[in-house]
């Protein structure tokens, strides 16, 4: 079974990303890396030659492996969606129901295959200081700051109102898939759009001091 | 330092709750067999007689050494905070505000010194199956069943209220006390009740199908 140099110098195929996987040891030195310097530094003080430097790698193998900064987040954390894609599907059709889109979108990943590794990501960020970091820096650059920037919004209030769009899906998040609190844990994604989309709604477009 | 038979046969002060502390090691068998009856059988389900079986004492002993059965549960769990005082008190004042008032009440809890031992409960019910039910259970049946038990709620819908109203302040507490996600973290008590007390609102009086 042993397959020396899988992939290693194949050339990239029409159906592949076009990135090659590379070798595993250098690989994973550099998602070390990326975690130890995102996690301390932030995502937006951490260039990526930083990450090659602690990696004791040239930066173009970094770019060569994982393409842009934002993707090699999403390796580092082992994050299975791609906010890119999915935040815009969230916006598209303008602002009146983001909050029941976003409670959507949510359940569309976490209730599928992908949502096991957002269980676990979601675990460990509360046993481990360290994720934790990761996962706030991953919901203010990733998520947050897409959903804000396109919804006219007074910057002002953004960090505000993404703070508390992640408490609420957060602790959907927990009482779902963690806690399992019945009727929360197996309600329809309908029933939840109705009643926590307009928490979200609120929070991201409402006034901040009104029901 | 040895303190043969520390309070055991002391008689009570009027300033000690009238309960001896007793054997630490009846005292600990007893509470271990608490979490796991409450934790397999359910709050509800499970019979002060059945603990005192599984620890192997008399029944009498379990009511001596802590109580009713929600004194027991509260032991168990080493709940800081006694809810049978913190619910009325949320509830003081009629339904208007208390959404605000439950935001309120929780950041006093959390943000005082019993708060560490509420961020630890939370982290351990994350990443322990046995710790999630005993959270859940003490969520569904002291808190939540008080709440709603004074709101004049129509029955059918009020485990859907509570479990909505545990989503919103689970991921309160993690954000604020776990994540530490700016500006939530350090926000203070009156941004909160005035921001998330809305939500709390909606989700225990509001129609809940609309903002």
């Amino acid at each position: 079974m042993s397959r020396p140099d899988a992939g290693a110098a194949r050339p990239a195929s029409p159906r592949r990303t076009g990135r090659r996987p590379g070798n595993p040891d250098t690989r994973e030195a550099i998602l070390n890396a990326a975690r130890k310097a995102f996690a301390e530094r932030g995502y937006d003080a951490t260039p990526i030659r930083a990450v090659a430097a602690a990696a004791g790698v040239d930066p173009a193998l970094v770019h060569h492996y994982f393409g842009a900064k934002e993707e090699l987040f999403r390796a580092a954390m082992a994050i299975p969606v791609d906010p890119a894609e999915l935040v815009p599907r969230v916006l598209a059709g303008g602002p009146a129901e983001v909050g029941e889109r976003l409670v959507r979108t949510f359940l569309t990943v976490w209730d599928s295959p992908a949502g096991v590794a957002a269980v676990a990501l979601l675990r460990s960020a509360v046993s481990n200081q360290w994720t934790a970091r990761l996962l706030r820096e991953f919901l203010t650059t990733q998520i947050l700051r897409r959903v804000v920037a396109q919804l006219d919004l007074d910057p002002a209030e953004v960090p505000l109102r993404g703070a508390l769009v992640a408490t609420q899906i957060a602790g959907l998040a927990m009482m779902r898939y963690v806690i399992h609190l019945e009727p929360v844990a197996s309600a329809s994604p309908d029933t939840l759009a109705a009643t926590i989309g307009p928490t979200l709604q609120r929070y991201l477009t409402g006034p901040l001091d009104a029901a």
